[in-house]
């Protein structure tokens, strides 16, 4: 959605390893560029995957340390849930939308504390480890974003834009697509309300989640399996906004009418 | 969402004209592909917005010749919408999801007779006509899909991948992204449900919705005016599936929390 462009590129990064706790996703992602004999370039923009940035702060918890509540055993009984990953979703939530007996481990929608209305709190439950090991969303994955734009900044000397991303169900539609949950640099809204085309007409697209197509389009390439957490997007221009943050994504309660 | 590839590009079909009702939309791709210079090759996408299609088809309407019924005037006083948009919307409808005072157009949820949870029936307000004419979703998009997918075969020998792309907005997230209403050889949904990655792990993400990720891709060069409606993508790796059909994609209503 951005008329300077005719054409982008998409790049999965190569080589980052297991990501671990103190990590600096940063310095992974700029070393990673580095393998791939790229320079940086103006306009350039990196998704990164939420997994490795939850995985370097550290936002994990285990089921073991958990022990749910009442309210928590009543929804495990509706949803079909372990009673201790619905109390790691409570907590990792400020009300719950939905809760349904749908598929294998059943479904609940909540509205996570960064105001994401989502399944499982974000809390991706197959990906429970061996030793009942959760991950959490970052504490903010803006302020993560912004981090790492400031390490790709001195580096590689450019504000690269910078995407966390994680992946989504959507209300109406089925499958599943990688959407912004934090960002830096970049617009994640690109507000076009009120401007004409060359025509005269009122836009077609007014308001594009520009942060949003990027991330899905960055889905594309960041694999089945864990091996390609960060992509390279390059070639769209857009306007560095030092004020940008992913929560500008998330619908006012007075405007959801699906609470 | 593809272990298979490592980049991938897009490129904005240059030198679509104002499309007109007959047109050919397989004609105008492949010409318009011709004009790049490049060669079909195995993998490629080619997403196509939804307007022009449509237009090729003839799918408009006139406020003038619309009638609106008593329902029509309830649900027009309550969404301050004309009541002739309205009716328009009711007659490509087959259930009415929401109706709200929202934005300045006010703002109407209904399920599509395709099935698509969207608002406005997928009528673009902003583009109805000097003389009120309206432009309707075309009649069978997946069956639009298909005949432009014969034609770039003929035309170019290759099965490519063909998605045709609306702008929706989300429940819960501002902005809007491009998603597939059309497909045809290129799989919408790909289903790793069961399967494991590498490291035997099961997979992070079981049911990447494929052709929506194509076309929010897609919609970054879209362009904010309407001058590249038909975007390449090249370098993903997918299987032919002859039977792909973006209804897919739509959420079967047992399943449905949000009605």
């Amino acid at each position: 959605m951005n008329a300077g462009s005719n054409t982008m590129e998409l790049v999965a990064l190569p080589g980052i390893p297991g990501v671990r706790e103190g990590d600096d996703v940063g310095d992974l992602v700029a070393d990673a560029m580095a393998r791939t004999g790229r320079q940086w370039q103006t306009g350039d923009i990196v998704v990164i995957a939420q997994k490795i940035v939850s995985k370097a702060e550290g936002r994990t918890r285990r089921l073991a340390d958990i022990y749910p509540s009442h309210m928590a055993w009543e929804y495990a009984s509706v949803s079909d849930k372990d009673p201790r990953k619905v109390q790691a979703m409570l907590d990792e939530s400020v009300d719950v939308v939905r809760v349904a007996k749908v598929g294998p481990d059943g479904l609940m929608i909540t509205r996570h504390r960064h105001g994401w209305v989502c399944a499982n709190a974000a809390i991706d439950e197959s990906n429970v480890g061996e030793d009942g090991t959760m991950l959490l969303l970052p504490v903010d994955p803006d302020a993560s974003a912004a981090e790492v734009a400031r390490k790709l900044e001195a580096r590689g000397g450019i504000k690269a834009g910078v995407i966390i991303s994680d992946t989504f169900g959507r209300a109406w539609r089925r499958g599943l697509v990688n959407v912004a949950i934090g960002a830096a640099n970049v617009p994640v809204i690109v507000d076009w309300i009120g401007r004409v085309d060359a025509y005269g007409r009122p836009l077609q697209i007014s308001q594009p989640a520009f942060a949003d197509e990027v991330a899905a389009a960055a889905g594309l390439l960041m694999g089945k399996d864990s091996f390609t957490p960060v992509v390279l997007v390059r070639g769209l221009s857009w306007d560095i906004d030092n004020g940008a943050h992913a929560r500008q994504l998330v619908r006012p309660l007075e405007e959801d009418l699906f609470q």
